[in-house]
């Protein structure tokens, strides 16, 4: 798989540095945001983009459709966005628990989808439903499995809704290998980081560069191979020793992991059993 | 269901107070720690919880078992601890993830079940096995989810080997409804606290009292009725705040809160969605 670098990962460049980065290092691929997309306008980073001969693996992020206000045509904006940027898909993050009715609110995702992919189809996007850690299930995303991603996914074309692998969200669950197996047609991006002990304050911030935690990275790219999928890679490390690196020296960390297949790092072979509360 | 409380929940109580706690707030269960009934001697805790006339609806904890070092013959004493509180279960903790490789880790915890179940079946020791939160799958339990928790008990006699049905661990699962039916006759233990957000910056601490969070406690509590549990209901609240209140006021609250049916009590209705990493 080719490598592509999430702009979260070095979230202190802007656009044009980011590209600058990926170009300098040899990285094919981009993973972008909204956020700092608009900052440097839409057709300025579409052109910078491809004049750069990069791809856009992903666009983060629409979704949060479990609110009394569904976000929808925050939704189309962000389907046009990617649609523009050429992006390979958008990440939807599901939205978390507005109340205490999680079937409700999971009900929300699948209304939201079927409202949105008409829409996606036409513009020529592909929506990638996010599983999210169930940490995350009350503030940020009600969808906690990849079988319950793809539960959503079926009654719309492998092409329209797809779903992404995110290491840090999938990787605890029991059922990864059959789950990934069946998402065969519909991985639409596969992102990497690293669970890392002891987690931060901020849980949000918990991942590690890939190989530095306790996520068999080896063994899930071999499983999302095996599948089938022969997109990109895309590195997305929320982490703030990261940030605070020159985007360079981060870059040139994740070539040189990459080009190991994302072999361990660190040895997370000592014994971690915690103490009692 | 009878009310038990945990002396986690009140952890800077003593053992005579816990159980002086619960005689005065007519508290029929109490859910009692290792250490803290070393500190108070073993025998003397059996006859003060006998004389009180309380149930030991569960000792904690016993397991751990994913190390190199799995922990036998501490279990083994866990078990006639068990055995001379008259505990109606023993809690198992499955353990961390001393490594990369979580089937190995999960296979170890299938082992060691094996070696014990025969020693707590003749000593008349249930065993409960407590699926973890996937937020603790890495330092803490990589036994995740109820279904996991009941393929792990499948080969033992219900009676010897059950489950533990904890909110926190559980809430989110997408499977809960279909898992709690499945584990009619295995449901050991059933305990309750609640899902708060935003997190502490140490998670393991991130416990409300019940209807305090997120969890719908009435939704679960009904299923776990459903499914012929017939045992008590233990409220095991990690939490400073909670902590730092007079145990007679802690346990005050909590009889109330049953008494609702733990109906919530503040209103999760309003939208959580997050802000952006």
């Amino acid at each position: 798989m080719k490598l592509s670098l999430n702009q979260a990962t070095v979230k202190r460049a802007s656009v044009p540095e980011v590209v600058d980065v990926c170009a300098r290092h040899g990285v094919e691929g981009v993973g972008l945001w909204r956020e700092p997309v608009a900052e440097h306008g839409l057709a300025r980073t579409a052109d910078l983009v491809r004049s750069a001969g990069l791809t856009v693996s992903s666009l983060c992020r629409g979704g949060f459709f479990t609110g009394h206000d569904q976000r929808l045509d925050d939704n189309r904006r962000a389907i046009d966005e990617a649609a523009a940027l050429g992006a390979r898909c958008l990440v939807l993050v599901p939205g978390g628990l507005p109340d205490r009715d999680l079937p409700a609110a999971r009900g929300r995702v699948a209304a939201a989808l079927s409202v949105l992919a008409p829409h996606a189809e036409s513009a020529g996007v592909r929506l990638a439903i996010e599983p999210v850690h169930p940490v995350f299930c009350a503030d940020r995303g009600v969808v906690s499995t990849l079988a319950q991603a793809l539960e959503l996914a079926a009654p719309h074309a492998p092409g329209v809704v797809g779903v992404v692998v995110d290491a840090l969200h999938v990787w605890w669950d029991p059922a990864l290998e059959a789950s990934v197996a069946a998402a065969a047609p519909r991985i639409a991006s596969y992102q990497v980081c690293d669970w890392v002990t002891p987690l931060p304050a901020d849980v949000l911030l918990g991942r590690g560069l890939p190989g530095d935690g306790h996520v068999d990275l080896v063994g899930l790219t071999g499983l999302v191979a095996a599948a089938g999928y022969d997109g990109f890679v895309e590195v997305e490390v929320f982490n703030e020793e990261v940030w605070a690196r020159p985007a360079d020296d981060v870059a040139a960390d994740l070539v040189r992991r990459h080009a190991t297949g994302w072999e361990p790092v660190v040895d997370g072979g000592h014994d971690r059993l915690p103490v009692s509360p």
